[in-house]
């Protein structure tokens, strides 16, 4: 199966905990790693957990609170210390910018490899990366600051060649990469074959949705509509739903319904906050909502099957 | 005793490594928390330790590589962000103040506390900090960028009154405070008692030299002569001292020799580079130039006895 997975570095919302660290996760398409966030130590969580961090080249910051991207200066740095070279791309609001570019100066640094970023806007949903297997969008939420999710959606594979047939009729070796796309193919002898006789349907793409910080908000749904896995924000449980609100935060059941609005697969809650030693009760009232809901704990890694 | 003692957070040098923090130190004296640099990370090792960081009135950072302060942002937010009452006041480089400045308003937040902000320099040694028994003292450093060391230094103590001889002579309670300060005592018969008749001694003021990053430097020693406890960094070990000197690093012998050259009565080494996994042979470098050196390793405290 191609991997497609999403790791918990960090959970905990504003203020890291003894147990949890701020914001972070690392999203491992076809073993390209993608990382969302980057709270306050997560340079050392990705070294406890044997992640080579220089294989990390890009790196979507989703708002300006601290708990989500204190940590990216320090991961900066370390790459540049430790010898990187190639390139880092990292995407986030614009004024990040301001921020990564004041602490090289003061600290009279050149980076030894070339950052290249690009800024995020929250007016509508924008495609912000791609290559061969995958893209990346980023929309809007609404928290109290511009915030974005980001949806990873693997673009369609190519159709899987009925390799019995294709020997039957004699297929050129030169006329798999057009029947793959998806063309017909026309022997020799002039005969037509479609390209339904020659292929079989490519598994279904797959897409992860990240919900960071956010009030409950149903026009997230129109973007993250069936993701195969969701992450989404659930900082308080139902009773503090009037607390949610004006943070701009969510509840566990709000999460879930958003997930089940979405018809997403399966959900994923984080950023608890630092008042709940036990997360089991959280889970608890996702679940009442939506099935399918899990804790996002550090160090857990989430796999996304691949239908066939 | 009163207590004068140093804890020691962290002690990697350029990169945290797992097994260490970046640098941060504690000083406490008479139960008032000092901190000096602040390493990313810092904020959960003081969790860890189980030290309220609320109780951190005052904040020194050396200069602005990122291995001394990327971890200063994290704590500011979080004493705001569970509520401080107080002032916290952070001594460093004039930009530092810009960099916190910006990173609080691209999170659009507005301190709950008073943060006050005092810039150093680097030209000549200057008192920055002063209570009732210390005095802070920053002083110039030789690294690749702008760098001062701190001398913490108790305030003379007050003189020891004879209890018997006070007694037998009849001093009245009004009278006490003035023969603590060095006062002679004129008794209601008119009799003259010089202060050496009805004092003693008091214990000899102590001080704790911090040598951030800095080349081997000897005019630091006419600043911090004889003190009771000096930390210097010792990146590097002897057979790298070329690379030491190109880096503006000191290795464990020249931290010794300045500590010996000092007149130090204990010697603490840090800031060891990432290479070195095993420190023992750094402290045996140390040793051989000065016999009271001592590896500063996160969680252990120094106390610096007070002599009578």
């Amino acid at each position: 199966m191609i991997r497609f997975s999403v790791t918990i570095l960090g959970s905990s919302s504003a203020t890291p905990t003894s147990e949890r660290n701020p914001t972070s996760q690392l999203v491992n398409h076809r073993d390209k790693l993608f990382m969302i966030d980057c709270g306050e130590g997560t340079q050392v969580t990705l070294r406890k957990m044997k992640i080579h961090f220089q294989r990390i080249n890009h790196i979507f910051i989703s708002h300006l609170h601290g708990d989500h991207f204190y940590g990216l200066i320090g991961l900066i740095s370390s790459m540049h210390l430790l010898g990187r070279d190639h390139e880092l791309h990292v995407y986030g609001p614009p004024e990040l910018q301001e921020v990564i570019d004041l602490q090289l100066k003061v600290s009279q640094t050149t980076l030894v490899y070339p950052l290249n970023f690009h800024a995020t806007q929250c007016e509508k949903p924008e495609l912000i990366f791609e290559n061969n297997h995958m893209e990346v969008l980023s929309f809007p939420l609404n928290h109290r600051i511009a915030t974005t999710g980001f949806l990873f959606r693997e673009k369609p594979a190519l159709r899987k060649v009925n390799k019995d047939k294709a020997l039957e009729i004699k297929v050129p070796a030169w006329a798999y990469e057009k029947i793959r796309k998806g063309e017909d193919f026309v022997a020799e002898d002039g005969s037509i074959y479609q390209n339904s006789e020659l292929t079989f349907d490519p598994p279904p793409p797959r897409s992860y949705a990240y919900c960071s910080d956010t009030a409950y908000y149903e026009p997230v749904i129109q973007t993250i509509k069936d993701a195969d896995l969701l992450y989404h924000e659930a900082t308080f449980m139902n009773d503090r739903e009037a607390n949610a609100k004006e943070k701009f935060h969510s509840t566990a059941a709000q999460a879930a319904r958003i997930a089940r609005l979405a018809g997403a697969k399966k959900l994923l809650i984080g950023h608890f906050s630092a008042r709940y030693d036990e997360l089991e009760p959280i889970l608890n009232e996702a679940k009442d909502e939506f099935g399918e809901s899990y804790l996002a704990e550090e160090g857990m890694t989430f796999s996304i099957p691949q239908l066939t």
